[in-house]
């Protein structure tokens, strides 16, 4: 009839997605920081702490909370391994320091303490059970101590003589010792009077509400006055890539020679050089499978497909094999594997593309009639978005009543690019599936493999995108193409990087897509492109181009996003090298991410003033403010723009008077800058942006050894 | 292996407080609104019920559910009785709609759609089946229409031709004539071209996508492809007077005109005539029970006790008895009876001090030592918080072993007062006891009776405050007390009426308590009083007094926020017409309060501009804009403020030109305003407030009758 009670509530714990129904997220090396309401009754002291494991352990590793503000707490845990962790947390009422507070304040106000110390006494006697032999006898000194304090004396020099006694019974009990030695000391410091407090007659504030005592104490806290919060929390763990990485978007069949002829994997490979000295470390491949013939799109997605025509690769699937064979335009299996080891010694890793529709030549129309959508009259549907059609593509129906076949099939096929090297899978279209098949194929593949990739290709509704990385994609590409103007960014960004969606999803910027050539580019001059290389390769710390973005192209079909004469329908070939492009600026720009700690993360982002609606200000900063990144972009490709920046000096541990470098790690000028406001000017004929690194003192002479 | 989905998923439901660990409150009459997150793959159109019922029915209410926003939907429903509802949300992927949406695009576009109309034809015969008679008829109809135009025609003349047909087979089967009909008039109307849209040879989207269909199809949804919310959550709907109350704090023994002697309850009873004129609806009673005589305090909460003093009312109990008894100085448990009978005829409440501690002389201190804290020596602990000490209390061990019966006692009190007419109890310090015990006493309260209301004395920090309110208390004191400036009054009120803190809690503002007398109001002029009476009656929907402060009661125990003399501990006779006091204000206050709709809710509250940091402009306004009240108060009790104040037309729907008259309800002065900016001065020394009710237009003589 009476409920069990527990006296300390513990709620509100962050980070906490949707009450624990999704996992949270974090990179390997991640000081893990949590904190909770921790509430209870009258006035006990609370001790609290966090809980956590791998999950499938049974022991917690406890580490202590602290109050950091009216009934909040905060913990951390370094978290070191690219897996599964639980949390949760535990917090009790402590009666000895609830003790030793009252004791505290009575002594203070100098009301009688006889029936104070006789309750002490109960509350120690009780940790002695609990505590090891050294810490026992120790103990069982201030025990006996106790009872002298009882019969009251009131002068330091009694005290002293007391410890002395103690000290003489407790020869040849080494750690007993060495806490008497440091109690002799201080009380030898009070007497002469060195320390600034005098509480000469006063062993209850220095020995029995001392640091020593309470020290030893808290190894063996009487916990059973508690709460525990009531959901086991999870947070996985990706590796540090997860988090930190810059891509390339590699058409494989443009990245030949011969014109009208697909590329190889072997002309891949080729191309590695270039793309590592422009500092990428992921390369994503559409996908590379067999294309298939019926409704074969032409150029430029047009309905008409002349013969030699290689068709979207994303119609996957002929006779030649579905989701794991090769396109053998491009070579086979084994040059696939040569070309992701090739890549490998690059350090660069491959991202595949995971698109699950086929063409109706795949033969998974044969052999899994059933898992697609029909028609009335029995054909099979292909894919559209009335009125849009995609009549060379079949989507598939993951409700099926074989479902159980077709998700299965799914997770095969990643496996086996897994087995040919592949560690990265960039879905397309995740929002067109059942969102809890995302959920089931991410977790079967992180519970074997939990340092694979998931790139979710969410262009749709923003709740969706969030969802799909809720339910376990690692990166999410973001509407950042069309994020264009100060507000816009400044909003959109806080959001990603700094609100609850940052504790599950990272937002992987591309600058462009093969679908999408965003207006800022089209015909643009390369300030343009520079300076959205800058937003997207700064703003995250995941970001990626799509070939040709690096040569400066920005041709579209008139009145859309999309590139003219594009390889997504048509074989094609690029002068890799051609004028006009930013290949060495954005070497610099991937150098300068390699370079500085501060833009390995993702949640560190800070908007700062600039007094002009045309500049962006906004910093990237290590905690310990041992690496600061400030970064300032003129948003207008075609005119020079000047500003006062506010720079955060408070936020930055910079003095109003101190004189502070920063380092334009685009162009290596350095500047002196002092105090909050400080003027900047970018023209786009030249850089439209600084990333400035700030080294907030100069070497003088007191710092080098030689000068003492 | 493979999980079972739902292709709907619905999140991130409001009101739900702790993900459904606690109860959301609301008052009889709301209209309930639910939001949530309702998110599916692909493009389905989804459609979504807000699901509600009375605790302890197994039948859901149904009420439809509309899209506010990308994937937010939100619905109502009106709550009209005081108990406890629960609530969720089912929604589903509607094939009749998706299918009518493509449908829609595609013969937009002019593609063939005869695949499409096979497909609508089967989802419609399935509707068929789990039609009613009339309906079933109604879409058989349509289905044979579908065979028609599966032999396309192209002219609406066809199509009334088929629709005659159709009416001429249909002859005496009244309901469908009547759908025809009006099928066949908008059709003429078509062929008329009366219409602005001329789709004379549409059928498709006057028939198939029209809205008659449509209407009869979504009486019988096919709802397989669905989603459910996984918790039920709870809404607490409390009678009205719990939001809406004015509240006269009467120390019971300071009512009578005897010096030196306690006020009986017939000398309370004369009070009433004067207490319901100035308006208020709740008198609350510090606890009338026998106090001890064993260290009972004197004067001013001196440890000396001259003869004859009466001592802490909160010191509970006596060998006369304890919390069920009446101290015999005020009469019996008859004349308490007789009290709030009284009362009930003068429309006021009784609300009753629920203190659980006990004097020394309290039976349960022989009766059950076990409830109480005991000292090493045996003798029972007097409460404290280091170093203050209330020597003539004890305080109650609420984990104590047997804490069956203790708990069940306090219960059986509750039910004793309730017996005797009380509706309203007056928490004393619950913040010292644990929250479960409240959860469980106020939840077994309200299993039997939904109207008692809590009051918590929560004086205590700001997540403990919530937590109880959490737990279940109606409503709770405040820091109204120490809230004096404009942005801190802001910030405060913000928080507790627009927060999800008012999902919970409801803050009933007292100008003064018996141990607050605030520094506002400490030897302060009428118009400090007038000035704090206005904001606790109008920023709250509920407030109250603490008798003496109609008088303007200033005078402190120097440096403390105690009151001079004051009744908590020695007789007191007051004149209750001394000059100087403001009855007649708070008379026109609580009538204001009662004639104005907006001021009886408690979520209503906005703040404003008003250019000058001592003025504080706000509104309170009923949902339909029927009853808007704007307040501005001078915070300055000493000298006159004046300011520009912006009116936000918009919200408030008054056109940029359109002259609206305000009435001042203090004053009955009018004032004829014209946009957004408009002046106003306030001078304590008239008064210190506008409550201005805005009539958004005067008649004119087209408003009446006798004008046509």
């Amino acid at each position: 009839m009476i409920p069990e009670i527990s006296n300390v509530i513990i709620e509100n714990v962050l980070p906490e997605i949707d009450s624990g129904r999704y996992t949270v997220k974090r990179t390997a090396g991640d000081n893990f920081r949590v904190q909770a309401d921790i509430i209870s009754h009258g006035h006990e002291v609370i001790k609290a702490v966090l809980r956590i494991r791998k999950q499938g352990d049974s022991q917690w590793t406890e580490t202590e909370m602290t109050s950091i503000d009216s009934d909040r707490w905060e913990g951390s845990y370094i978290l070191m391994e690219n897996t599964t962790y639980e949390y949760t947390i535990f917090a009790w009422r402590d009666p000895f320091l609830s003790w030793a507070e009252d004791l505290k304040k009575k002594h203070n106000a100098r009301q009688d303490i006889t029936s104070e110390l006789l309750e002490g006494k109960k509350i120690i006697r009780e940790a002695v059970t609990r505590a090891n032999k050294n810490d026992a006898l120790f103990l069982n000194k201030i025990l006996s101590f106790f009872e002298k304090e009882l019969e009251p004396f009131h002068t330091t020099e009694d005290l002293i003589k007391l410890v002395d006694d103690v000290e003489a019974k407790s020869k040849n009990e080494k750690p007993i010792e060495s806490q008497l030695k440091r109690m002799k000391k201080l009380l030898q410091e009070l007497i002469q009077e060195k320390s600034v407090i005098k509480p000469s007659s006063d062993p209850i504030n220095e020995i029995i509400l001392g640091n020593e005592l309470k020290q030893v104490m808290m190894k063996y806290p009487d916990r059973s006055d508690c709460g525990e919060y009531d959901r086991i929390l999870k947070v996985f763990v990706n590796r540090k890539e997860a988090e930190f990485s810059s891509w390339y978007e590699m058409w494989h069949r443009s990245q030949g020679t011969k014109e009208g002829k697909s590329a190889t994997f072997r002309d891949m490979t080729k191309r590695l050089p270039d793309i590592q000295n422009m500092g990428f470390d992921v390369i994503y491949l559409p996908p590379v499978h067999p294309v298939g013939l019926t409704n074969r799109k032409g150029p430029n997605n047009s309905l008409i497909c002349p013969p030699g025509s290689p068709g979207s690769s994303f119609a996957i699937g002929s006779p030649e094999g579905g989701h794991t064979a090769v396109n053998s335009e491009l070579g086979t299996i084994d040059d696939f594997r040569d070309f992701v080891k090739s890549c490998r010694k690059y350090n660069i890793e491959i991202a595949l593309d995971l698109a699950i529709q086929t063409s109706p030549d795949h033969p998974w129309v044969k052999e899994h009639p059933e898992w697609f959508y029909h028609r009335p009259d029995g054909t099979i549907k292909y894919a559209e978005n009335p009125p849009k059609k995609y009549e060379d593509i079949y989507p598939i129906n993951f409700n099926t009543d074989n479902k159980e076949e077709l998700w299965m099939e799914i997770q095969t096929i990643v496996r086996f690019w897994m087995e040919q090297g592949v560690k990265i899978f960039r879905v397309d279209n995740p929002h067109t599936k059942p969102v809890y098949f995302w959920t089931w194929l991410i977790e079967e593949i992180h519970k074997t493999d939990p340092d694979i990739i998931f790139l979710a290709e969410a262009f749709t509704k923003p709740k969706m995108m969030q969802l799909l990385a809720k339910a376990g994609f690692t990166q999410s590409y973001t509407y950042f193409t069309w994020r264009n103007f100060k507000k816009e960014i400044e909003e959109y960004f806080t959001e990603l990087t700094r609100s609850d969606v940052a504790d599950y999803m990272i937002g992987n910027l591309f600058t462009n897509t093969p679908d999408i050539l965003p207006a800022v580019l089209q015909n643009a001059p390369r300030a343009a492109f520079k300076m959205r290389a800058v937003l997207a390769a700064t703003l995250s710390s995941c970001w990626g181009i799509y070939n040709g973005f690096e040569l400066c192209e920005g041709t579209p079909i008139p009145g859309t996003e999309e590139y003219m004469n594009s390889e997504k329908y048509q074989y094609k070939t690029w002068d890799w090298n051609r004028p006009g492009n930013i290949k060495l600026f954005i070497k610099t720009l991937n150098k300068i991410r390699k370079n500085n700690p501060a833009l390995h993360k993702y949640r560190n982002l800070s908007f700062f003033i600039a007094e002009n609606d045309n500049i962006l200000f906004y910093a990237k900063y290590t905690e310990n403010l041992h690496n600061i990144i400030l970064i300032i972009v003129n948003l207008d490709p075609y005119k020079k723009q000047e500003a006062i920046i506010h720079v955060p000096l408070k936020r930055l541990d910079i003095q109003q008077e101190e004189t502070y470098q920063v380092v334009d790690l685009l162009t290596e000028q350095k500047f002196y800058w002092k105090g909050e406001k400080n003027f900047i000017s970018l023209d786009p004929e030249n850089e439209p942006a600084h990333i400035l690194r700030v080294n907030k003192k100069s070497y003088k002479e007191q710092d080098f050894d030689y000068y003492y």
